[in-house]
């Protein structure tokens, strides 16, 4: 069962505010729980229906578990669907990650959706970090975390000072403009950072001044802009052609 | 001002049934909009504020508009956001298309966002026509248009017999698997048809049967699979590539 006060705070972590007071976030889900359990972030409970955790009783020992019928789960969660399961775990302290191999960077990014996506993405082509700019949607909000079908568990993705860190990168850094260089036709680096803006400011001054190379996904219709996950993925899917 | 039947329709327009039973939908938002008046839609009505029909007065030329509160608007929209305009359109009598160029094909594709993407996507890459099975998500849902972004104009979507449309398509059928040809192997053809299933079922064995060349993204980390929307886009770029 779910008390009062844990149902309270998992209601709670909903909020951005809530989940930095406390230093915890929310997973939810089969597929997000599952994935968790199989890292080291440190799961404080696990709440989830008794036929989840007699499926999954072998992947679940250690953890602390509780029973919950699908109705409280559902009515505990801030998302419409996929209840069967909701972790609350510690917020991990990441340090700012070195500047090598291939990276993404966000800036302005603001929308839990699409960073999510962004997550996954880099996870299915094998990219570790991203880093954001301080006003990119939360990593650890729940509509960013579902978003990531549970690659939230093997990216990370660190909140910073972006035109600072891209400053001292001393990687090439591409940013993805409307009039840059066909993305078909560059040569990329094995090593560098893909810089992406939001859909509607793109790559602010403070970040596009440090930018190396300025790139563009080729256009052949009528649409104005592509949605910046999928710009981001399909820029990414160039730089692996290259560097496999 | 809008009346109470115009209300009561706006808000019916917001269900499939009624989309069906009255041959509308619902154009909203002002980007959407302002792409709809450029085409030859047959629009019955505007709702606009007055701030929206004084700066665009000369692209509402001929149309029936009517003056509204962002207020009532936002009451009759079935979106949160964007509320400036609502026009009600005709459902157009589509044909078949040809079988020819480079189309897409959709089997399953069930969330209205993902469709409403890929609508963008094709519209980017000048992809006019996507055929889809009859269980797809609707083209003229609401949430459909407003994912387009505008590109709903410019091109088409038909529901139909997917299978039986394949078979006698007479192109190439590239359908995407995880177990196919490395996409950035592939040689595609200049004309084809790009087969995309759902995420939860991929492509299902009726509309499989007809493809000619299994494909796949190739992964480099973790992540089981992409968005469906991101994997179209993804492949769609590497067809641009051989035929831009």
């Amino acid at each position: 069962m779910i008390s009062k006060n844990q149902l309270k705070l998992i209601r709670a972590l909903g909020q951005k505010k809530q989940r930095r007071a406390h230093g915890l976030f929310l997973v939810q889900g089969e597929k997000n729980v599952l994935e968790l359990v199989k890292t080291d972030y440190r799961v404080q409970q696990v709440f989830a229906t008794q036929d989840f955790l007699d499926r999954y009783s072998q992947c679940l020992i250690g953890y602390e578990c509780i029973e919950a019928t699908l109705e409280d789960l559902t009515k505990a969660s801030t998302l419409v669907s996929n209840n069967a399961a909701i972790a609350i775990v510690e917020i991990p302290q990441l340090i700012e990650p070195e500047a090598e191999g291939f990276m993404i960077a966000l800036d302005g990014v603001s929308d839990p959706g699409n960073l999510g996506t962004i997550i996954r993405l880099a996870d299915w082509y094998g990219i570790k970090h991203i880093v954001a700019s301080e006003d990119c949607a939360d990593p650890y909000s729940p509509k960013t975390i579902s978003a990531t079908m549970g690659s939230f568990a093997r990216v990370t993705v660190t909140q910073l000072n972006l035109p600072d860190y891209l400053k001292h990168a001393h990687l090439p850094i591409y940013g993805a403009f409307l009039d840059g260089e066909n993305v078909h036709n560059v040569s990329f680096s094995a090593q560098g950072i893909l810089l992406m803006g939001s859909e509607s400011h793109g790559i602010r001054e403070q970040a596009s001044q440090h930018v190396t190379n300025k790139i563009t996904i080729p256009s052949f219709g009528g649409a104005e802009s592509l949605n910046v996950a999928m710009a981001a993925g399909i820029i990414i899917d160039n730089i692996r052609r290259h560097h496999g």
